[in-house]
This record gives C-alpha cells, sequence and structure tokens, in this order.
C-alpha cells in the first residue's frame, strides 16, 4: 500500500537541523556537517539515521549529557607516517570528524595511492554508507569501521555481550558501470537492536540464530531476547572482532564498558573511527582484456556478474541509489507524517514555528 | 576417537617439496617459496592447503597444464603513488608472489604507516591466512584478498554462479596479547565446493542455504548442488563483491571465464591478488586508558571480549595456533597415513624412493 511523504527542500530542512545544533552549542562548522549528514541519510533513504536519529542520539549520549563536546578541537597525533593520520577528536561531533578524515584520506590516496586516518575519542558517526559512498562519488574506492556506541553483541560460542554490532562500510566508485557507486555497508550483528524493538511491539518473532536470551541461550522471542548474535557464526564474529582490535590499537576502552559509567572510572568510554580511501589509479595493472579502460573493465565485469540469469540481483547501493533517485523527482526530502512530527519537536526546541504539513507537497509512493 | 600421525621433519618435507618444484620447472626461489608455503600449511594444521593440494592445483591449472609459468618475473607497473606498487605477475607461481608482495607492503608500510601491492596476471596463492599471519608474526597488521580460480558462487538473488568463492584475510599482531596471531581467513561462500564433494561421499545433507541446484532453485542435496551460495545472505555476497570489484579495478577479466577456456578468447583468464599492510604504530593515538601501552590495550580488550561468562569462546586463529604448538611438541608436520601416500606420488614424480611410513615416528592425536 502506498505511503504519503511530505517533501520537505533541503533547504527547509537543512536550517532546521543546523539551528537545533547551534542552539546545542555546536559551533557552525559542526552544525554544517551535522545537516549535511542529515540531508545525506534522508535523500537517500535512510531513514534509520536520519536527523531525528541524529539528534536524539544528541540527546542519549551527546552534548546533552556532556559527554560530546560542541565546538571540540581536533588534535592531531606526531605520526613518523607520511600516509597515515591519528586523530584526537576530542569528543567532536562525529559527523563533523567523519567528513573531515575523509577529506584527508582523499588527499592522502591522491599522493600515496592510500590514505588513512584513526580517531580516538570520537563520538558516533550514524552512518558509515554515506561517508564511503561521498567519497566514491568524488572517484575513489572507501572504506570506514567504527566501534558501537554500546556493546550489544554476544562474542561466538559466548553468552555476554562484549562486543559491539560494529559496521563496516566500503564503497566503490561504479557510478559509470553501474549509475550508483556501490555501497557495502551493516552492521555485524544478525539484527539491530532496533529490529528486535521492533518486533516486540509488533508480537513477532526474530530470525534465527539472532539474539540470546538472560542466560546466553539462543532464543526467537524479542521479549526474552537481551543480547545479538553476530550474522554468519564465526564469520561474522570475526568482521565484528576487526572493529574491536581497530579500537584497541587506536586507543578504544574495554567493550563492555563502552558507552557505560560503570566499572573502573579510569577506562575509557568512547568509539574509535578508522578510516581509509585508495586511489584507483593505485590499483590499476593497465592490462584490460579487449582493450577495455578500467571503468570499461569494471562495467564489464560487473555486467558478468549480473547476467547469465541473474538479472534480478541487485547491488549494495541500488536501494539507496533509487531512494536519492525519488528524493532527486521530487525535488527534495521525503518524510512521513510521524516523521514531520519527530521534526516538529526539533523546531519547539529552537522555539520557532512547526513545520505545517499542508505547506508541503505530497507524495505517494 | 585419536588418529595416528607421522611426524616427518620440515627438512624431510620441504626438499620433497622443493624437488617437485623443481622437476616441473620452477626456479630456486619459486621452489623455496612453494616449499616455505606447504610447510607453514602443514604446520599450522591447514589440511587443505598443504603440499599436496598446491601441487596437486599446479597440475590442473599450473605449469602440468601451461597456464602458470615456472621462472616468470614479475614486472612492476609505474605508478605515481609511493606507498602502491602495482604488479604484473606474468603467471609466476602465486606463493612466491604472495611472499614477495608481503614483504613489499611491509617495507612500504615502515615508510608510509600502510603500503599495498596490487598484483595482476596472478595464478592461485592457495591459503590467504598464511600470508597474513607471517606479516603479524612480524608486528604488522596485514590483510589480502584474492579471486578464486573459478566462478562456482551465486550473486544473492540470482541462480548463476559468476562470483568466485573469494576469500578475505586478515591478521593482527596479538601474539603478546594471546599468544598468538588473530587470523580471519575464510571463503565468502557458506561452503566450500570440496565440502560438497565429502558431503556427497559421506551421503550427508548441505548446511540449509548453501548450494542450488541447477534450475538455481535451494537445495541441500549434495547431489543436486551445482553452485555455492554466499554466506550470510547479501551481507556475505558483498564481501564476495569486494573481492571482484578489487579485480576489475586492477585487470582482472570476466568472472564467469575466470580458469576456463570458454568464450572470447581475447579475454584474460587468471585471478588478481591485493595485499596491504598497516604499522601498529600508524594507528596509535597514545591515550590509552590506565597508562597502559597499545599491546597491553590490545591484551584488556580481547580479555575483556572473552571474559565475563564467554571464557569458552575461541579467537580466531587459535586453531591455526594450537596446530602449530602439536607441530612443534612433536618436532615435525604431522601427516595422516593417506597423506604419506599421497606424498609418495610426488616422490614417484621426481623417480626418488618412497618415504617409508616405518622410519617416521608416529604420534596419536
Amino acid at each position: 500500500m502506498p505511503e504519503t511523504y511530505y517533501v520537505v527542500s533541503m533547504e527547509t530542512h537543512d536550517l532546521l537541523v543546523k539551528r537545533a545544533y547551534l542552539k546545542r552549542g555546536y559551533n557552525a562548522d559542526e552544525a554544517a556537517a551535522g545537516a549535511r549528514f542529515c540531508s545525506s541519510a534522508a535523500y537517500y533513504g535512510i531513514r534509520t539515521h536520519n536527523a531525528i536519529k541524529a539528534l536524539h542520539l544528541d540527546e542519549l549520549f551527546g552534548s546533552k549529557v556532556g559527554r560530546w563536546k560542541p565546538g571540540a578541537r581536533i588534535e592531531k597525533i606526531k605520526s613518523r607516517f607520511a600516509a597515515a593520520e591519528i586523530w584526537n577528536a576530542n569528543f567532536k561531533l562525529g559527523q563533523a570528524v567523519a567528513y573531515e578524515a575523509m577529506d584527508t584520506c582523499m588527499k592522502l590516496a591522491d599522493q600515496y595511492g592510500v590514505g588513512m586516518v584513526s580517531v580516538d575519542n570520537a563520538t558516533h558517526y550514524l552512518w558509515g554508507g554515506g561517508y564511503v559512498m561521498d567519497a566514491a562519488l568524488k572517484g575513489y574506492l572507501a572504506y570506514t569501521n567504527c566501534t558501537s556506541a554500546t556493546s550489544e553483541v554476544v562474542p561466538f560460542g559466548g553468552k555476554t555481550p562484549t562486543m559491539g554490532t560494529n559496521p563496516h562500510s566500503w564503497a566503490f566508485p561504479t557510478q559509470e558501470a553501474v549509475g550508483f557507486p556501490i555501497v557495502i555497508d551493516w552492521a555485524t550483528s544478525t539484527v539491530a537492536m532496533g529490529r528486535v524493538q521492533v518486533l516486540k511491539r509488533e508480537g513477532k518473532l526474530l530470525p534465527p540464530n539472532s539474539a540470546v536470551d538472560a542466560e546466553g541461550n539462543l532464543t526467537n522471542d524479542p521479549n526474552q531476547a537481551v543480547a545479538l548474535l553476530p550474522f554468519g557464526a564465526h564469520k561474522g564474529y570475526g568482521l565484528g572482532l576487526i572493529d574491536e582490535l581497530y579500537a584497541a590499537y587506536i586507543g578504544g576502552g574495554l567493550p563492555q564498558l563502552r558507552g557505560t559509567a560503570l566499572g573502573d572510572p579510569g577506562e575509557k568510554r568512547a568509539s574509535t573511527f578508522f578510516f581509509q580511501v585508495i586511489h584507483p589509479d593505485a590499483l590499476n595493472g593497465n592490462g584490460f582484456a579487449n582493450h577495455r579502460t578500467q571503468r570499461q573493465n569494471v562495467k564489464a565485469i560487473l555486467a558478468d556478474i549480473l547476467g547469465h540469469g541473474n538479472e534480478k540481483c541487485i547491488l549494495p547501493g541500488q536501494p539507496e541509489a533509487n531512494s536519492g533517485a525519488l528524493s532527486k523527482q521530487h525535488g527534495g526530502l521525503l518524510f512521513t507524517k510521524a516523521e514531520v512530527e519527530e521534526l516538529n519537536h526539533l523546531a519547539a526546541e529552537i522555539s520557532e514555528p512547526p513545520w505545517n504539513p499542508v505547506n508541503f507537497k505530497t507524495v505517494q509512493i
């Protein structure tokens, strides 16, 4: 059944989001990065990580509780390595840090073929796919991982959650080949804890092998589920460990204490970020079959994978591209009525008149 | 039930393997790399990728059919990037190329913090975990991926195998923290085609969601299975795509034709390799809690993950470490009777007297 969406111009949206960040004490650059990120998430249909979530996280973990530091300055740690920077983000807004880190990685990749930025004392960057997609749209291969704000995942074979849902995000500049960048972006748990809550409200069961109860036993009852399992058994467990290991080398603290006030007060509580960008020329062996260029080769290989009866397969990044096409077609960001109401809480927070839905064009999708 | 293993000294093993490679036309350096690799696989209990498999692959795809080129020289492609090398391996023995690429990555990482080598016209490197483990034992974070020799995996939602089982291998220098390097190393298919053959012989069923029949329908009957599925649905599919994309940027050909003589003769048929090494100092934010050093922080984080009731969990790399400890304890490489017989085919090939099992010490494990 089609749903009604309100078309909100980016300008209108961004102004509200910027003012909300400014009101909470963030500076102009941070507010701009925050708005840019929320716009991008909404544009590409990432409804779980739009402005509502971003500002809500800031309430739960951020400036409202004194953990994220508006106006904080990034401190670059001395390093003897030309292609790698290490930053102490000092709890600066994650979106601002992530955009700047990705820009730095691209500059390093222009010079060295590959560049990376490791970030300690990080906050939350919400949707890693957004940053790597942005770099891919500029022509680069990009990757990021981070540790989640809290630990909700049980190591394979265990019973206590001591790992985050730890996402990985990769993007490839395939827009000339298939019309959009391929973006591979997911958490390493089978489902998100948010999904468990939704299924609980809806009275539905969890997928198999996705959660454990308080005793560490498998359960598909969302009312019993207290912790998540990695996807793909030992393979997803390994992928989740990678984020914890990067954090361990960068400067992260004990995973079980992350995002909590429990235990030894001398322990650290924040996430870490890792970013890496590769210039496509730094991979180019220049020996493509049938005189293809590198871009033509990427196109030919993707056509081969999705040929031969596989025409109905979709590529990772296609759903985001489809949402982006809808946003473009309708000339703005698409929000449901419930989302407009949520965004109006922000308007109230900054003492502005609420958006009146009748002022927005509506579309049925 | 314990099985009997014959303890073969590395010297005895390596001499046989070297001579087999030399007999097939490989030069001394290639034969040494080939033997080093097979020793390492046997030492760490990687029974699927020891000398028997290595020399068998060389028969199927390699020097015996004229595809791999003994004595080939690696050609370094001109690149403007200091931290990235691009090699045309000219079908040189994969193990020799992989060791050299990893050495180069470590040197680049010493200088730039991160180094990478992309390899076109590659053969087969067998067990990616071996190369990254080796770099981790030397103190680095290492990663490799490659495209498999043939395409056996159906993209998520498709019916025709147009992707390889495309493995990923990561290793971390955690030996001081947990006694061994963490090695995360697996193919992106749910099972290997070799596993399908074993289950067929044993009259057993495949795990759910691991294979499709000739019509592209799910099957758990190994007799009906003609192609594999990615592990973890769309997530494993994305991970398998990553290898195909690296190949596409490096110089690989159409996946469906890889390892075959089908289709357009102008298309390429070989795999590609990608290697990357990071120096741990290039991640080090130097702000570890409770005055821990970076190594102490890695140890504390891993202890936290495997604490709190998770003591029975194992870390990726633990099984390899356990096998290595057994090899060390018994003073040699452990082979079953069937494996000794297989290795004696190599002795026959090089006109040497076969190994007599009575000359080897035996152990029950």
